[in-house]
């Protein structure tokens, strides 16, 4: 049985948009106004042909022999992907990755807003934590729902993880970015993102072992 | 002017390979004995053909009809990226992303040891962290040179950032993982990945929006 989605765009596509958005916000800051598939090719570590395909996805974003408008593409991804909309997220685990992750969201990150952190520990409740004061896991669903959370960051041990994967389906959450190193169980309707920096970790050694030559991941 | 690289393998196919490899150690401890690309693409979300033309670049690794033995895949893509070699890794920034990043390495990860953690704050030098001693960065280029280090991760402020990939450069390290919120200036035979959740969040946003049905990330 294949992956089925109910979109036509590839997931590979919409993995990749992120990366394009980031490439062009940081050109615009620097004054950067015209740019081409093979400039950002460059910059993102992905083919220019790949990038082409991808953004043909999303109308006529470019002129041929001309390339694109830096503002205009940025925008147009980001309306595309639905970036200019505002998404309260929770985190559970408030130790050290959770209180960075907090910290680290309240300082850069734009339009995911955190409205809960939650732990098992009782000792952290009431901790003030990335803006927010620590609370129990039993006020997770009413966070929840009031403030309708849709995706959920876990930060805690491995052995814990699934344990609050199934607290967080219970809730009515719908992705998950877990950074955690195990493999969450969820059912077929969450989304489920794991962050593993040890893969890219991987991924830089074979390139360096195999003399890889230039580029940005 | 297009990406250039010294070896055949497309970077995509080598950025999935770990994945795969994840993927293939869980299902080894669980006592999985046989796998297929259908299997292996629902699982890390990848389409089964994209899987099979990736592993196709490493030879004959399963039979058609039959479908892939999880154990000797698992060893045949460890050996393809070399996993099965211990790196020595280093760490400039102990804050609680970086102490968080330590412990979890001395934890979990396997084949890349921390070496070296660096602060330029006194403050925190002489501290312990992922069974380490803090050390000021003066320490860094001789740390690198004895041990032979090639990577490293960054868990700095935005702004101190560029610096530290400077000293980082110009120590000798090839590789650099980034989990600061900024895109860094490099000469072409050093590899940056940066590590983004925020990417991820724009990932799941997207299809949650678009009523994604299943699959994991």
């Amino acid at each position: 049985m294949p992956l089925q989605y109910k979109i036509k765009i590839p997931k590979s596509t919409i993995d990749r948009m992120p990366l394009y958005h980031r490439c062009l916000s940081i050109m615009e800051e620097n004054g950067i106004t015209e740019t081409s598939s093979q400039v950002l090719g460059l910059r993102v570590g992905v083919d220019p042909s790949v990038i082409r395909k991808d953004l043909a996805w999303f109308g006529e974003l470019g002129k041929r022999g001309v390339g694109y408008n830096v503002p205009y593409l940025r925008q147009a991804i980001a309306e595309a992907l639905g970036l200019n909309k505002d998404w309260p997220i929770i985190l559970v685990g408030a130790g050290k990755l959770g209180s960075a992750l907090a910290d680290h969201n309240q300082k850069y990150v734009k339009h995911f807003q955190l409205v809960g952190i939650f732990d098992r520990d009782p000792a952290k409740h009431g901790r003030q934590v990335g803006g927010l004061t620590v609370r129990p896991m039993e006020d997770l669903p009413g966070v929840v729902k009031e403030h309708n959370v849709k995706m959920a960051m876990i930060a805690v041990p491995a052995k814990e993880a699934q344990a609050v994967a199934h607290v967080l389906v219970k809730a009515g959450i719908k992705g998950i970015l877990s950074f955690a190193p195990i493999s969450l169980s969820v059912p077929e309707d969450v989304l489920v993102y794991n962050s593993d920096y040890h893969l890219d970790l991987q991924r830089m050694a074979y390139f360096i072992d195999n003399r890889f030559d230039g580029g940005v991941g």
